[in-house]
């Protein structure tokens, strides 16, 4: 290993034990560590868990809700080569047995709060692989978190560690099938960090409430990135309006992960203004909320979002990037190659719309245990998102839909995605899908089954009217040859279409590929 | 190589050509090129270059001014893993010599205007290896780089390019013997380029203008940051107050490097007002200096410096990091691990002084040809600096001065430089110079020679009161034993004291290892 050249989210707490010794690393309700606290809890933990086998590559699993030991975790993994899998708690029993099947862990850390009664449920149909270690339990509990890490030497171990080796796993959600462990590597994730301190203006000033879950990428942005530039990360189980803002008001939160419902609530309890939120920035709202929040004026709140996945280490381009464009998802991250392809892998032209692929240091390693689908996603050395996305002129990149299944008219690749979003912005137009039906001159043709909104009229001049609208938004050959009006909604599999079923129930058929 | 997370130098224009279609990259006065122009022509130096057997590790060296041929030569040479060697202009004759003969170009080009006579005498001298090019010949003219250029494809040519191999060439300014060419890596360009952008604020609204020189680390810093976020680099070809006025206000110019001589000129040539430098966003000066530009409010500009050199790409710390310290010279940044050790590369306690130490990605490869040094330089798994620092106990670091040679008395390390700075912190010292005395019981003694300021008396109590001052500010083992005054100035190697001539004058000696 090119040890000269390593930096690895390993020495993140070994460098800032040193660069701020006095200054505060975490926060957890009583619980306030310095750097030098937080790295010798996270060498103990690295410690023990060498101690119970854990080596390169082996999984310590998080199955719990957020807490400044899901930081120790990662950290103490990172030293070890290994990985923390950080577990969605909100999971039903039987989702949480397959992921503790699936991930084959050498140690799993569970909580007893809230979460105990699926764990509990989920072990008995799966058993327990490898070390269980409840982080919640009393002290001298000898199956307590604490005690296994108190049992570990505060000497850094001091490995040497591959930056492009995974340390972080998280399931991604799979619209059908089985949900995956993603595995990120340590320099996914500085890079990614970079660039979200860069863009989110977060220094060593900033002070980051974990409210958000951080088993979803989305939060864990900004939590790397706090801990990067040696901020203070604070956290919280779970989101709780009230406790949000006594937290918020107590720690002087300057950025947190909230979503609009929690807003909500935080803007009803804190009418009367009984807590001071005002050093939070947060993204601009109703007039309330701009004058309880301090505005933040970061590029990233200015122009938010961009498209992102976990298997990119959240964000692949950023609206904040490059200024006002045409695409609805900005431009992409500055360490990363991005092209849309056909489905032969082939770039296409500006304005055609085809897979959204992309390389760099921030893409994952691979599905762990997933050789093929991982193949799959790695065709031709670019990661395939499995997204449909668009250059514009601008050179701006527009996400269009999941890829889902491809049809072909003539030499032609259609993608429902895409004439799914024309029909969808047609007024008329409730919900619409779109399949191939074999075509014995063209292969397949494409029909749209449509469900019209309230007090459409289902006639000939109606299906004339939205073929038009498609042909006037997108490429003529991929307008629907004809469209079937259906009164029931969309049969679906939870939210993801169910396109069997309409095969089946309107003569789809003739993929390519056989599908 | 795994390529899936590959993210090179070469892929910027590549890159930016597809995001920002339309946006122009450079601008060198009546040149305007877009960046799919800009990376056609990228290409069509690459091919050319092939053609001429350039490849990876291969140099091409740049031996003129500024120009947006530069940033193209640089990434020609990311495209094909060779190398672009930006050479001092600057230099006399003998000294291009000696990096013609040094550098083993395959190809070098060079510049007739200011340049020229230098250059053909260096070649008189030193032969004139491989092909050259002249970048300000007419056209037509077979030598011109305009014409070897134009011969080349405008294909891209899609090499697969390690990140971690050298890039970048600058010779650094030795202090005694000849140049060294640092070798830097296209991940340790982009590395110091994602820091810079964030501290510095650079992004897709910022232009560039390339005054300072582009073959020195702090010039080149910000113009690849620009070049990184999509932003644009403007060229003049050297520095001159009123062409950068003229450039500034046509261009709109949101940055530019620029020394105070130069802002002094600037300040008096555009009193009453000629030019509009508003757009110019430029560290606080003299009131009459912030009300003719933008006073700069990004951290780089709020709190500016730190600690670098070219062998770590630039700035290794930083005084935007981290808010007030202690130290002279900020935090880390993010990406680098960094130690102060002793002579045996242990690490030595904060407030002990000892040299500065370094590892990450934007480390230097290494000497190009001085595999000796190289090895010294990286012995143990760090970059050695050749500087000494200290950690304060806030943890940030402060610059020490030069590490020169150790003075061992007794078991202790004691480096001049620390002792020279406490004697030159006092009033009377107008310069000092410390060396080792062989001391039969302890093996050196410490020996100051100092030149005191105009009208101190040179005696005794002089003598008490120097070391005493010395005694309150660093560890008393480190104090002089006693201290010899001299009238003429201290003897200099150039800029660097001459320490043997004033070992062969004082009796200095015994220095561990021999030296």
């Amino acid at each position: 290993m090119d040890l000269l050249h390593a930096f690895s989210l390993a020495d993140v707490s070994r460098e800032h034990r040193r660069g701020y010794p006095d200054r505060v690393a975490v926060i957890d309700g009583e619980i306030r560590l310095t750097w030098p606290q937080f790295d010798d809890r996270v060498n103990r933990l690295a410690n023990a868990l060498t101690g119970q086998g854990v080596g390169p590559g082996d999984v310590v699993l998080w199955m719990g809700q957020n807490s400044h030991r899901v930081l120790e975790c990662l950290a103490a993994a990172a030293k070890l080569g290994a990985v923390c899998g950080i577990v969605n708690w909100r999971q039903s029993a039987d989702e949480l047995a397959f992921v503790i099947g699936d991930a084959g862990a050498a140690v799993t850390i569970w909580q007893e709060s809230e979460v105990g009664d699926a764990v509990r449920a989920a072990r008995a149909q799966a058993g327990s692989p490898g070390r269980w270690l409840r982080h919640d339990a009393e002290e001298g509990d000898p199956d307590s978190y604490q005690s296994f890490l108190a049992g570990g030497s505060p000497d850094d171990p001091a490995l040497e560690v591959d930056p492009a080796a995974a340390v972080l796993m998280l399931y991604t959600a799979a619209f059908t099938g089985t949900p995956n462990g993603a595995l990120l590597s340590q320099q996914a994730v500085l890079v990614q960090s970079l660039v979200m301190a860069n863009l989110q203006r977060v220094d060593a000033g900033y002070t980051y409430l974990n409210c958000g879950p951080m088993f979803h990428i989305a939060t864990l942005m900004t939590t790397l990135a706090t801990y990067l530039f040696a901020g203070i990360n604070v956290f919280t189980p779970r989101v709780d309006a009230e406790e949000l803002c006594r937290v918020i008001e107590a720690e002087r939160c300057t950025g947190a992960f909230l979503m609009p419902p929690t807003i909500d609530q935080i803007l009803e309890l804190n009418a009367e203004g009984r807590f001071d939120l005002s050093p939070l920035r947060s993204f601009r709202g109703k007039p309330e909320w701009n004058a309880m929040i301090t505005v933040d004026d970061s590029p990233w709140a200015t122009r938010p979002a961009g498209f992102g996945q976990t298997e990119v280490t959240g964000m692949l381009t950023f609206n904040a990037l490059g200024g006002e464009c045409a695409g609805n998802s900005g431009r992409p991250s500055p360490m990363v190659s991005v092209r849309i392809v056909d489905p032969a892998g082939h770039e296409v032209p500006p304005a055609e719309t085809g897979e959204i692929v992309a390389r760099g240091p921030q893409i994952m390693n691979g599905y762990r245990n997933r050789p093929d689908e991982t193949a799959r996603r790695q065709a031709g050395g670019f990661h395939h998102t499995g997204d449909l996305g668009r250059r514009e002129d601008d050179g701006s990149l527009s996400f269009v839909g999941p890829k889902g299944r491809l049809i072909k008219s003539a030499a032609e690749n259609i993608y429902p995605a895409e004439v799914e979003g024309a029909l969808n912005s047609h007024a008329a137009v409730k919900e619409s899908a779109v399949i191939g039906v074999p075509d014995p001159t063209w292969g397949q043709s494409v029909l749209a089954v449509v469900v019209l909104a309230d007090g459409i009229d289902a006639g000939e001049q109606t299906e004339v009217e939205l073929i038009e609208h498609v042909r006037g938004r997108i490429a003529s050959y991929k307008k629907p040859k004809s469209i079937v009006f259906r009164d029931e909604p969309l049969p679906r599999l939870g939210w993801p279409i169910d396109y069997d079923e309409l095969d089946a129930a309107y003569g789809g058929g003739g993929y390519p590929g056989g599908g």
